[in-house]
């Protein structure tokens, strides 16, 4: 079971906090709990100001260890992409969950167990079809199950348009017959396209303004609307005003990355999470190094390429993670990455031998993490390894 | 440890051998094995056709059971991209293996642990230093370790230039002195750039003579070499001459996927891997279908996106596996996929339901299969799964 699979690795950690960075085996995945600690602390001291809730999304770190240190309390709240996360978090007690996917009805009878051993998952949906699925499967198990209506705040995903009032209420209507209206959501995807603290700003309105809007119609309908949920990364750190929102769902800035970095929501130094690699060789005349990190560690995220300046598949750093000058992992195979100087800078290989370590920042955070099933945990600049966190991936 | 893992998940499989596709959780993984079947068949003639042996690289399957319906012995040969390859692999009685990636000092001694144990396990280098470690571990060991010069045939990744005399005869001489010199290996990555068959012909050509160049040296220097090894699906499946060749590796060719048909391969039935998702939405104004497969099962990889016919996160199918026309997964998110009919086409929007299956044939099967734990095995259009076979990821 997966949850004696996370213990048999924390106990395994324990044996093996005396390591250093430079006795682990490459590639492996490296977290900065130091700069962990301070993403939690600046997003939750800025939510407070606004005085609204903060539930996470573990779908970024899954992991246990990981998500004790950015929810609020060790009970949640906090969001989900997968029902396996659904039922690992559960177990690791966790009751206060939104499976933030639109529901498929085949996944019901999952919901309805969790459910059953008082755990408050939440569902999301968009259509009147799948309202019909939640409110039968409620009224067949004598158990109203809560769900949000997705809104659709900016075109680049799913959800019902905040102003569709027909749609809202159909919906809400099909739910109040034996479910629960819990309330509405959205996620300003296009936030992550923004360009400038403006676009940032103007994203972070329109997503609160199309949940407002959208729980305004539904309790001019008579209908409960308790909870008013946005969310994105980029939009939590530059809302202005959070008026008639209950709480903010966010993943990513528990890690920080250098998609984040280049729409301006982070530093470089505050990316909590890279890759540890070591060099295997040298192609001298093309100024390339490579490493033994390649895709399947990095993942193949190349999110900053559509960025204005493009991370290949990742900042090079030196052991201690300080980047150096412009150099980046500019091309990858499975196993092997080519460090070059970005190309055009005035930066400089630097005298990188054989068996040389170096870390890797990468492009996205939720992506590199899933390619591996363990954290390396440090803090700040020690080569100290304090210990393994496990991690999870897959669906059931 | 990670043998036990898969003894445990293949004794579930038995336990679930009566369900249909229909019963499993989405997203998940497919394998058609009479697609396999055929395939593996089809190379494997091939080259006994040309005299030479298969060495199968095992990192496209990541698993025991692909592995043995790929390698013409239980005992190998294969070729390995990671250690935690050789050692599961080691564990389930494959004797004969490369690890084809360069070596890193730190890890020879998982390879003189795995040699103790009678694993033939040769390694893979391109400089000197790498060649004096080896030498220094063997020595040190009293035990030669086997390594491989790699020669870089067009340029793409590592290797010593075919024509380096120079370093070629100083890496073997190093190894002389208490490793083996096993021979000269080489990759033709840059043939999955190319376009037609002559192209294709030509880096099989460039690749077989890069090797037969390099060996012709070492032998000259009066060193060994008495394996020649070349590898990569697209020059394994084209290679008119293989005169001098004692060995080819390929991975994929095991699977297949969209880039191997956008360079002509193979056909898109020939696919044996697709991820089974369910549909979760619609956007019916902008004619998209929204399914629970998005970037997490269905991997980053847009190789189709720089060949003639971009196939975006892949091509969509019916339950049965059956492409609809011009249907692809256009754009993707954590969990989201988004199903459009392919721009500027004649496709029209098939009409799926919430909750409907589809089957999404990948871009890159080495990719895709590394974001999932397990195989659902089915044979052709039948939809009875057949039995679960484990696959690991990971390095340590």
């Amino acid at each position: 079971m997966p949850v004696s699979e996370i213990d048999t690795l924390g106990r395994d950690a324990k044996a093996n906090a005396a390591r250093c960075l430079e006795d682990l085996d490459t590639p492996c995945l490296v977290l900065d709990t130091d700069r962990m600690a301070r993403n939690v602390t600046r997003l939750r001291s800025r939510l407070a100001s606004h005085g609204v809730c903060l539930r996470p999304h573990l779908k970024t770190g899954k992991s246990v260890e990981v998500a004790r240190r950015t929810m609020t309390t060790p009970q949640g709240p906090a969001t989900v992409s997968t029902l396996k996360e659904a039922e690992l978090f559960a177990a690791a007690g966790v009751t206060d969950l939104i499976y933030a996917v639109g529901i498929a009805p085949s996944k019901l009878a999952k919901v309805l167990d969790l459910r059953a051993k008082g755990i408050d998952l939440a569902i999301v949906l968009d259509t009147v079809e799948q309202a019909e699925a939640v409110a039968a499967a409620s009224r067949a198990a004598g158990h109203s199950i809560p769900a949000f209506i997705e809104i659709d705040c900016d075109g680049h995903r799913s959800g019902v348009l905040p102003n569709d009032a027909d749609r809202l209420v159909s919906i809400g209507r099909v739910l109040a017959d034996g479910a629960e209206l819990r309330g509405v959501l959205t996620h300003a995807g296009g936030s992550y396209a923004a360009k400038g603290i403006e676009a940032l700003q103007a994203c972070a309105e329109e997503e609160r303004r199309s949940v407002v809007d959208a729980a305004t119609i539904l309790r001019g309908a008579g209908l409960p609307c308790p909870v008013v949920s946005v969310g994105s990364t980029p939009t939590a750190h530059n809302a202005l005003d959070l008026t008639g929102v209950t709480e903010v769902r966010a993943g990513v800035f528990v890690f920080f990355d250098l998609v984040m970095a280049g729409i301006g929501i982070c530093h470089v130094d505050d990316i909590a999470l890279s890759v540890l690699a070591t060099v295997i060789g040298h192609q001298h005349e093309k100024g390339w190094i490579l490493i033994d990190a390649g895709w399947m560690a990095m993942s193949q995220d190349r999110g900053t390429s559509r960025q204005a300046v493009n991370q290949g598949y990742g900042i090079v750093c030196d052991g201690s993670g300080v980047p150096y000058d412009d150099l980046i992992v500019a091309d990858a195979n499975q196993e092997h990455g080519i460090i070059m100087v970005r190309p055009s800078s005035g930066g400089q290989l630097p005298d990188l031998r054989i068996g040389d370590r170096v870390r890797i920042l990468p492009n996205h955070a939720c992506a590199t993490a899933a390619q591996h099933d363990r954290y390396h945990v440090v803090r700040g600049t020690s080569s100290v390894v304090e210990g393994e966190w496990p991690r999870f991936g897959g669906w059931s």
